[in-house]
């Protein structure tokens, strides 16, 4: 891969004299403007200050670390030309629960490492309402930022000395979240984005200054957060799409991450739909019984076994299984379907599972893994109000994938070019049992493509292309939101997504070989 | 006068509703788009933090201070629009050797008061060229810049009180100085302004928190300094440009900053020509032996008594007299020439100075106060060779005049329609004088002009007039910087002027009346 010319340049400026008396400042700037084709040059004071000796010790050459913005280009420092200095940016995933920094060579493009850790917000409140709430305060909206930001300093520490880097290498930072959490770490008010009508405070946050956010790196580092469309449609969302190239693609596509709210963006370089609505809890582990977020013992994938008709399961680290995640949850409702354990109105069949199905206070148990082979000691069950809360989450999903692809965009599933699966969550999802479960739309297998943490992948992106901000700011224009109206339309849409995989049999078609 | 509408505006914010849920930030800068028909708006981050809250409590209303310079409106700060706190502004004029501070109200476009100090840098050294080459020592830079910040700080702060305001009420602050008071004053290495080839660090400084540079005014306050053309062509002059309203001329003018260096510059609307010269010491007070700066006893005005032809002198407070002032000088000069005790060629006539003249170590000294009246106990004499520096001093002045009016731009001085004479020193110029002596060209006294302390004068306009920018901007831009150069022509033009008034009389046809 050819790496483009980033933000890190040698810079020739002219020699000053007699007949050409511009002050360095300017002729730095004249020679910026010419290698960068802008009109707009910002150099800051402290840069200033040891310009002129600064320049002729190194023979009117610099190496320069640039950023550019919606206002202009941004010579963030200036180097002697000859030091080998690394010159270093990060990228961070602001996510509610888990942040994930990322270091990067500014100069090949290349990954130093990664380190992810939980958001240490959670000790304020799980999720963004809480905190919110929290924020408002008496210093609770400095308390909150204090937290991710010395959170991500600390990290930040760690990761550099693992790889033998220094802070100080650190010049550019370029970060993702959603809207609540942008605000956090930038430490402004928030609590409007919870409030009807649901106004952040910024849409577009400037670069800063990395001391005015606190943020421990080079002095004269600068920060970009990515910019949000409202309250509900974040700058990780943005991220994703720069990172999936969703508006450079000539035909349309599709990018999904699905989470407790399932954002979607269709489209093309011409045109962004996007909308977000609730998929469901079901989806993320920690809310029914057996869910759980991946660790050791973890059950992660789910099959029959295509002699026996069992049940087989896989476990994180193949540990002794204690529970389930999402992805192991939609196999698992996959594998009960195929194997008419569970009826097409994803009710557990008596007759199929026969004694591996119990019921207690009235409700239904199926009955995963026993107690003699669990690592809890207890057996490992999914009950109907799971497997209900489950139908409800794909049924959602489906819709809005119908509402967004068809109804509003006017397309079939079949003109997606590409089926994006964004969200750490989603990269583990199979996608053969998700269109068994009606969740997804029966398209070919080719064309749904894990993007992994897209959210880090778009940050990662602007640390390197000097032409990723202006993508992000046609993104921010060309993107339509459309509310998710829940109205009777809508209802029947989602009604006939509940049974297994839909009441219009036809649209799964792959189905007919499974079963 | 109409007052412009400047920098301190009431801004109405769109309420946010469900179907238009743009961020307060971004309504915001739609709203100034609007107002002030403009793309480029910046807010910065520490306004962003408590704008939720306040548009709300403000009614989505707001009392912004604004400023504007190359690259963008800034929104320097937003305050409750019912609140009535001042809201003022300071110009500085950054002299080398005087400073001068003044507050204005940028709502009225008032001024409060004035304030004039010594620049404190003297303790350093008296000129530019000494105090650059200390700013090379250890810390040299930074106690020079010291001294004139705090020295800024202590002035403005006393100004503040003594016209009951807060420094707090200080949200703009616009210096015009020199380029290297400039560059002191921002604290930038300058000593490449001194060593050919004459290259300051930057030409065109951005507006700065004013925190950065340590002057003690709002904390949201910002600072802006004029650009400079070159090391000796400073922002004093392009205020001086912006206050006397030479760029926007139909016809031409000329406006001339006289001291210890002649500062040229004529033109209109669609031109200006501008040089810089040696005008030689003896126009500022302290180089001859007689001479001094304003103060009490100081001659600051002689003239021929016409009944009895002899010479009257005028002393500051009417104190007796100590010494005499640059004006007094001329105005001493002009007395002697048309009573015919100097002859043409600037040599004192001993036949017509009678006893009043005498002669020391084969040096003339004329006997302006004798000893029993003077304040001093000593007689107060003008030597020939005092004189003779007064002479080639008139003789710069007129050679630079021809040099830029005639044979730059192409004209007569007739054609002129205003002459401006700025700085303090040309205040207290006669005309008739100096037309005398043959310094400035014979022409229509109306012609003539006093501006003042024009650098001071633009810095306020541009702390009033938010269109001040460009035309700073255009000024630079249509500037043409000539050097002098001393050729064979110059000395030519040179020797001629050093006569009284000139070789070519015929220049001077009013004096014929006189003499």
């Amino acid at each position: 891969m050819i790496q483009k010319i980033g933000f890190v340049r040698t810079i020739l400026v002219e020699n000053p004299s007699l007949t050409d008396n511009t002050a360095d400042a300017q002729r730095l700037e004249q020679s910026l403007r010419r290698q960068l084709s802008t009109d707009e040059i910002r150099i800051p004071l402290k840069l200033l200050k040891k310009l002129p000796s600064n320049l002729r010790s190194w023979d009117f050459r610099a190496r320069a670390v640039l950023f550019k913005d919606r206002h202009s280009w941004i010579v963030v420092d200036l180097l002697d030309p000859i030091s080998n200095q690394s010159i270093l940016g990060m990228a961070i995933d602001i996510g509610t629960t888990r942040i994930v920094i990322s270091l990067i060579d500014l100069e090949s493009g290349l990954e130093i490492g990664q380190k992810g850790f939980d958001n240490p917000q959670a000790v304020i409140g799980p999720d963004i309402l809480a905190r919110i709430h929290y924020s408002r305060q008496t210093n609770g909206l400095a308390e909150l930022n204090q937290l991710v930001i010395n959170a991500v300093n600390l990290n930040l520490s760690a990761l550099c000395e693992e790889n033998g880097y220094k802070k100080e290498d650190i010049y550019l930072v370029s970060g993702a979240g959603n809207t609540a959490m942008t605000h956090l770490f930038l430490g402004i008010e928030s609590f409007e984005i919870i409030k009807e009508p649901y106004i952040p405070c910024v849409n577009i946050p400037d670069t800063q200054p990395a001391c005015d956010l606190n943020l421990d790196i080079n002095e004269n580092g600068v920060v970009f957060l990515f910019p949000n469309i409202g309250s509900y449609f974040g700058g990780d969302l943005i991220a994703g799409i720069l990172f999936s190239n969703l508006d450079q693609k000539q035909d349309p596509c599709i990018m999904v991450d699905v989470g407790t709210n399932a954002e979607v963006v269709v489209g093309n370089q011409d045109w962004l739909i996007a909308c977000a609505g609730a998929a469901g809890p079901a989806l993320e582990g920690g809310v029914s019984k057996m869910g759980m977020t991946a660790k050791p013992g973890v059950i992660d994938k789910v099959w029959i076994d295509p002699d026996t008709g069992d049940l087989m399961i896989h476990t994180i680290d193949e540990k002794k299984p204690v529970g389930i995640c999402g992805s192991g949850m939609i196999d698992l409702a996959a594998g009960l379907f195929l194997s008419k354990r569970v009826d097409i109105r994803g009710k557990f069949s008596k007759q199929i599972c026969g004694d591996r199905l119990f019921e207690k206070d009235g409700i239904k148990y199926f009955i995963l893994v026993d107690k003699n082979h669990s690592g809890t000691g207890e057996p490992i069950c999914l009950s109907q109000v799971d497997l209900n809360s489950l139908t409800s989450s794909k049924a959602a999903m489906y819709t809005i994938l119908e509402v967004i692809v068809k109804n509003t965009a006017g397309l079939e599933f079949e003109d997606l070019q590409k089926f994006y699966v964004a969200g750490t969550f989603g990269s583990f999802i199979n996608p053969v049992s998700a269109i068994s479960i009606g969740m997804l739309p029966d398209i070919h297998l080719e064309t749904f493509e894990v993007l992994g943490n897209s959210s880090l992948g778009g940050a990662k992106v602007l640390l390197k292309d000097p032409d990723a901000f202006e993508r992000i700011m046609k993104i921010r224009q060309s993107i339509t939101y459309i509310e998710l109206n829940v109205n009777q339309e809508f209802m029947n849409m989602f009604s006939g997504a509940k049974f297994y995989p839909h009441t219009d049999r036809a649209r799964f078609p792959s189905l007919e070989n499974m079963i």
